[in-house]
């Protein structure tokens, strides 16, 4: 069962980007041997692979939640890219960096438009 | 021009809530005369108005970004309503809530719950 | 399994505030039947209960984490109350407070100061 | 020389708002002996009384910080009221709303902007 | 009319720093057309151009609240220019970061010292 | 009086972080002479120096509480090794960061994983 979860979490970790879930397992089993299974669990296999809403519409909350907190730019860089692939368009993710500026001010937007154009620049035409 | 700039903000105010546009225009006029022109000029009529994310899709984002940040409850229960307004289900703000306990953390998922929990009770079934 | 999970969660929240548990998963289910499971789960299951840092050390954590981000009053209050059940002494509470002035600021010290004068004055001598 | 930190801290506290130093002494002394002296006495007396910026403008920045963190509603509202007390005016707060909106978000400049309307409604004209 | 509004941010612009209206107008418009017009059009046009709080009060008052909220280091490094180049002197900005340090802690604090050194060691003496 | 004070923030800081005290006394005294005095003075002399909670458990609060608020990356690195160097355990930094999970999100946990990993790389077998 926890192996349930934890294979959950990775599947859709590699939804958001192809390859991510050795790297990203690696780097948590490095930190702690539980650290997939708590961290990941719940995230990725508790609630975002839930339907309810499509995994498309879960990215564009992510990177708006990201880019209004402004405490993980490194995550927002992932989510940006994560957001792009799972059907997320530039334009949707311009609207989003305006709507960023109206709920968490011009900086969270600036910040966030940096992120997108590195993830602009990183996908394929 | 810029009447047609304040119209527009009152107009998209008034698919968000029925009948805000008008306590929310006097409140903002008793403030100063340029508040509505310049707050709600740029918020709905600049940015929230655009093409490109259908509002319902717009407010699911303002709901997570504001239970996220977590420093404007009254404005998040605002939100709330409006999301039911335009077309977000109970479901999917359940959703959205289980979500910004990933990202935010559960004391803001549990005051976006509490938040959520006024505007079910407020909706016609 | 997912069956412990839910009564690990809730053994963990009695010992925070006897009778808590009935309230809090009443609150929690009322607002959707897989809450219980999805927040307290992960919060009180998955993390609070695991042995490493004992109960009490845990929830000085909590209230210097609550305080310092500043945007769950509620949950602050209850914290404060978790604290003193599980064993944290005022004076200890009076550190934390100072403690949050110098990484957090007055101002998020004042707010958990007038939280913790409520737990003090709830708490049997 | 403690004892000249903590009068400088009350002196400066009145000139933020008559009568002001003996309901906060109170408050703090009634949490810990200790306070006064470690709070006030860093906020007031080693800082904010401090020549260099005039009393005026630091409450003018005091305005703006406690408004664009969101997390300290009741200390806003005494620090609104004290830029008035030292000769903020009504139409200098009404600019600081519309500058915390651009760096902190409309919900934020809503939020101050609620704050900025009970101090003008306690203030003589 | 939106003409004079782009025209008269990227003339605010100028003031903060000279150069930097071209730099920036192409950095937002690369990322989208209406960019410059949106973002800056509010913040620079819409509020910090406004009479009322002269704009080296105004630069203070964005330091204050980029450094207490943390979350923009770059915004932050550029205001700290700005503020100079708008006539805020090193001893002013040394008071603002101890008044950082009050009310958004000593982390903030340290942040912005380390922002003020960089600009300081860039302005002519 | 004040020598007593400034004094003792470095002798604090030396318990921190052997060797700290000249690098962090001159970091500051370049910014302002009166730099170490007041923000060491307040810091460390006046409140973290405190009996009533153990140096090791107040380094474990400081950890949790930089961690949540998630805006000072550099102040948690310091602190990340400080709590080692005051003997906080790798297993007992796994639990903050799984605690700092709970209450402000998977990604302020992930970002304190990275400075524990960092810390932990650092630190002598």
């Amino acid at each position: 069962m926890p192996a349930g979860r934890r294979a959950a979490a990775l599947a859709l970790l590699e939804r958001l980007e192809a390859g991510a879930p050795d790297r990203v397992d690696a780097n948590l089993t490095d930190f702690d041997s539980d650290a997939t299974e708590i961290i990941l669990g719940f995230a990725f296999a508790d609630v975002v692979s839930r339907p309810g809403i499509d995994l498309k519409t879960r990215e564009m909350l992510t990177v708006a939640m990201l880019a209004s907190m402004g405490t993980a730019p490194g995550q927002l860089d992932f989510h940006m890219r994560a957001a792009m692939n799972t059907g997320v368009s530039r334009q949707e993710i311009v609207e989003i960096v305006y709507q960023v500026a109206v709920y968490a001010g011009v900086p969270a937007a600036m910040n966030a438009m940096t992120s997108a154009k590195k993830a602009f620049a990183e996908a394929p035409e």
